[in-house]
């Protein structure tokens, strides 16, 4: 071993991006953590690791693991300690979330927050300190412990505060602010050499009026995290298998790339998945490596998180329909034909990975003094942003976006950025 | 032993009544059921078997017990079994309640009940499946065993039906009707040895336009059940220690009886507490005291379930001040001094119990030809009904009530009754 190698390596620059997946227990799906079943699990990681990921990303259920504001379970803790120990035996390491909260259709909110007793998690100081309490128990648990990566707080928790939700508990983008700033550095105080995170499903960058911003998605934590889901009307306009589709996900990749304020802040793509609603089960392992294949392409990537590991097992109701089907690996355990696509992909990227060479055409994003999209419609599914960078690929081109706000030459040279594009006249400016 | 001495005996008819208390686990409240702890448990309950009682009410928390629709946990049932039989061990027979539901301002609903996933508890066909399996698995896993005493639908479910609930979930009475035989058909189907009754808090008595209703209370299930409760306003208009507070849970036996259509239904006080939000604690002895002697003096009174076994621990944060302070039991194990007077009280009526004597004077309750109330409000505190049947007391006279629809000579006569007095003119008619 030379000095050289001694060097820490950082994903998406100098070394291959990591793999892994959301783990979604076999054994009852997220009420494992009600009744751990630790042989199941034990097969459950083997078969993860296998496929060739690196990492997963757990959940314990937040009602489970706080039932009372004041009540984190030491037992609870002591499940997430095994399971985290558990990946590591297998080969993995893990990525926790704090505050679920919300999966897959059902949300998961503790007696403390809801009906008589209903709290706004965003602005409510009992909530909030009850919240930054769990971030500490957990983080503090983990700590030094060999595999642990660190904190998420919550998943899409984003989806509590604004439209469809059915009951949303409103907040402005400085009281959300706040919220992720007290809880992330609550994750800082209790594991401090770990990263930790904040994950938004796209109402963030694609929903005008929402209280949760790109700029705080791209600046906040130590990696912007992303979701891409094409059945967030992209499958839908553009259908699955077309090229737009399996770009989605490098087109939020370069989103984020272009809301950072340092060229060197990691991307996560922290779900993605192939959801049966936009494809064909026949269809789903092209998905797959292509849209792996494409984000393999964008510089920065830390990693991509596969959602799931594992099908819901049919026993369970009430899902909608798409999400029993979005397993690499079936609820009887047997690696289903996607998850042979994901574990032929990363097996490729890894082979071949050479640092994703610079974008130098941006499409430009029209912000305010804060840097907030005058129009997040238009960063969606049909919006012009959107079709002109994805236009753009069908040209051939690598394109990447840029704000309005760091258009100027001084900063245009700083993001390597040579030609800008308007969107709605997708030609050279 | 005599043959005589094989006659079944029924309280509140020819024998005692049975005096239990509701088990408030002093290891983590309602929460020991994500951690069972056994030796915990123990303690506890010879402390209750000390002071006393035969029998204790238990609440598995429905979230716990059945966190998908289709998966009512075995380990939960498991548990649940284990906490009857160390309570037989012990000495006490158990009560389960199932549907947990709502205690002490929290509200446990399942995931797949709200938000995303609401469904009215009451009428929505998946909803009402889901919680038959529930009633069914739970009354099949303790058929036969000793000292399962039967189950009860739910505690004071009825509070999702109405005001003021936060989020209420209407229903007709019908619709009521239809929820509450079904359930109590599964408990029937589930155990058929056992008795299986439904428990309301007393808007069901006092709250006009309320789905549940006095009928359905006195005549469905095998047992009337009431939950007496001086905060309901009794307290804050009268004075805690007056005795028309001390006789609150007696009036409400008296009203179940007037709605009965047989003189032999068995009449179930299963909640009645000493709230210290309406009597200081000096005076909760005297309270628990006055309270069970006027109840002792109800004909077919099966049993009196005190509201608490122990403390809520002051670990746990959130509840409402006068929770935490209803045990018979501290938190810390040691018996308070309202557990030695439900101690003393219980001993006593034991001791000397005769049959009560018939009460012949009756205040007249005007209903409709459902025998609903033409007023609710005139039951309850400070209602003209309430107040007649309470002046009466104070005069030295044993009232009871009667509808207008049982108020002919025949009727009067089955029941048992002389004199009727109308209410606002509180003079014999």
């Amino acid at each position: 071993m030379t000095a050289a190698d001694d060097r820490p390596t950082r994903p998406g620059f100098d070394a291959p991006p990591r793999f892994g997946v959301n783990y979604t227990p076999s054994a009852g799906w997220m009420h494992w953590w009600l009744d751990p079943d630790w042989e199941a699990a034990r097969r459950d990681l083997r078969t993860v690791a296998g496929l060739g990921a690196d990492h997963i990303r757990v959940f314990p259920l937040w009602p489970v693991i706080q039932p009372n504001r004041a009540l984190i379970r030491p037992a609870g803790l002591t499940v997430l300690r095994g399971l985290v120990d558990l990946a590591r035996a297998e080969g993995l390491d893990t990525c926790v979330d704090v505050l679920q909260g919300h999966l897959s259709s059902f949300d998961f909110l503790p007696a403390w927050l809801t009906s008589w007793h209903a709290r706004n998690i965003f602005t409510d100081p009992d909530a909030i300190s009850g919240q930054q309490a769990l971030v500490e128990a957990v983080g503090s648990t983990l700590d030094g412990r060999p595999g642990f990566l660190g904190l998420t707080v919550g998943n899409e928790v984003n989806q509590f505060s604004d439209r469809p939700h059915p009951t949303p508990q409103p907040a402005t983008v400085a009281e959300v602010d706040t919220w992720l700033t007290t809880l992330l550095a609550a994750a800082r105080r209790a594991s401090p050499g770990t990263a930790h995170a904040h994950a938004e499903y796209d109402a963030v960058w694609y929903q005008d009026g929402h209280p949760f911003t790109p700029a705080q998605a791209a600046r906040l934590g130590d990696r912007s995290v992303l979701h891409s889901w094409i059945f967030n009307g992209t499958g839908q306009a553009y259908g699955g298998m077309s090229s737009w589709s399996h770009r989605h996900g490098s087109y939020l990749v370069e989103l984020a790339r272009a809301f950072a304020v340092r060229d060197d802040r990691p991307i996560w793509v922290q779900e993605v998945g192939a959801p049966l609603s936009c494809l064909s089960a026949e269809d789903a392992p092209g998905f797959v490596a292509a849209t792996l294949r494409h984000l393999a392409d964008c510089a920065g990537l830390w990693g991509v998180t596969w959602w799931c590991s594992h099908d819901v097992p049919r026993s369970l109701v009430d899902f909608p329909e798409l999400e029993y089907e979005l397993g690499l690996v079936g609820a009887d355990g047997q690696v289903k034909e996607v998850g042979r696509a994901f574990s032929r992909a990363v097996a490729a990227i890894r082979d071949g990975w050479t640092p994703p060479a610079p974008r130098r055409t941006a499409v430009l994003i029209p912000v305010d003094d804060t840097d907030l999209p005058l129009s997040r419609a238009d960063l969606g599914p049909r919006g012009a942003v959107f079709e002109s960078w994805m236009s753009l690929g069908d040209a051939g081109r690598r394109p990447t976006l840029v704000l309005s706000s760091r258009a100027d030459p001084q900063s245009l040279a700083a993001q390597g950025i040579t030609e800008i594009l308007t969107a709605n006249a997708p030609q050279p400016t």
